[in-house]
């Protein structure tokens, strides 16, 4: 019964993630449905992206928390558009979510749409919404057990963002390990280290986003 | 059609909740549904709390993960009885799966059970599990807008863990924030400030643990 239950809702998600997918891919707005824990520095990388990029590229933002606008109001000091969405509680976004919320944008000229799910290595994984590619972020402050521990999101991610790293000397984490773990999982991901706060890496961030946009309009 | 199947497995839940509770009451068993995100330091928090605790009480852990035993191989170092629980791909633990893992437990002369919950700051708050206190753990690393933006997990809580406090010269958490929102949210809750690496504040945890083991004892 519960297994039917979700099927059917899983089901009935996939078809409206396509037909999301399908006006965003005929628009060449290229989609990220981006992810990770809570604190992994979602909200950072999308500010980072906007501050950089937004004198080349048309960006706008889909936030997705359970509750409060704080991330909201961040990107929006940065000058893109941006639509909150709240779930009330809710462990994931799902596409008749962003499919509302899209409503709210206009999504003529716009090159690239990031989606920011909740924070929650787990749920939001299961549930597409219309991106071209899901990008994981984690920080280094979370441990390097975690790909192993919640393969998923990790498997289906086209790039995973191992964030945090000016952590790196306070923390133990174990950078070849998680590095070999991931690369296990998800041989095709691009594997990014960055640091939100010191801006390392993020020029490779910019550099791997860009080339999508070319590849979607290829 | 959902929300009344959601309904009657959070009914059910209740249920079996309530029954493990009793029966560990009846024991003397203080349990721990130890809750916090990804990376946030909970079994490192249990480690520290055998290793300290382990000649005056008598421990035993339920490791709740997606998949791995690596924290049921951490704990068991420490040579406390411990069972893992593999959700594979579920997002929380319930009170059916805790009740199977107790079966696998000497229940006799324990004086205290710590069920390590999946990482995920959303779903496990809804599901109790028979114990007699929530502790969330919360890492400096996540950044201070945590408990506004997951209220449910704070307010259920009896004690908070503000845990690696160590990184706090690297980050730019607030605290003052952190312990406003926080009280805020659940003014009666144990609010520690926690370093599993360094090893501060634990003996206020240990002193908090000790005096929940008492008063149930009463």
């Amino acid at each position: 019964m519960e297994i039917t239950v979700m099927s059917n809702i899983l089901e009935k998600n996939e078809e409206v993630a396509a037909e999301i997918n399908a006006m965003l891919t005929r628009r060449g707005i290229f989609t990220v449905n981006l992810l990770g824990s809570p604190g992994c520095g979602k909200t950072s990388l999308v500010e980072q992206t906007i501050s950089l990029l937004k004198n080349e590229f048309h960006i706008a933002i889909i936030e997705g928390d359970l509750y409060t606008s704080k991330d909201a109001d961040r990107i929006a000091a940065y000058g893109a558009p941006v639509v909150q969405i709240n779930t009330e509680g809710g462990c994931h976004l799902d596409a008749a979510m962003v499919k509302s919320a899209l409503n709210q944008l206009n999504l003529n000229e716009l090159d690239i749409l990031i989606i920011e799910n909740v924070g929650n290595l787990v749920c939001p994984a299961e549930f597409a919404v219309g991106e071209h590619a899901k990008v994981v972020v984690l920080s280094v402050a979370e441990g390097e057990d975690k790909p192993l521990k919640y393969p998923l999101v990790f498997r289906q991610s086209a790039a995973v963002i191992l964030n945090k790293i000016d952590l790196l000397p306070y923390t133990d984490f174990a950078i070849d390990c998680a590095v070999r773990d991931i690369s296990g999982l998800n041989p095709q991901a691009a594997l990014l280290q960055v640091s939100c706060r010191t801006g390392a890496g993020v020029t490779e961030w910019l550099e791997w986003l860009k080339q999508q946009v070319q590849l979607l309009r290829k």
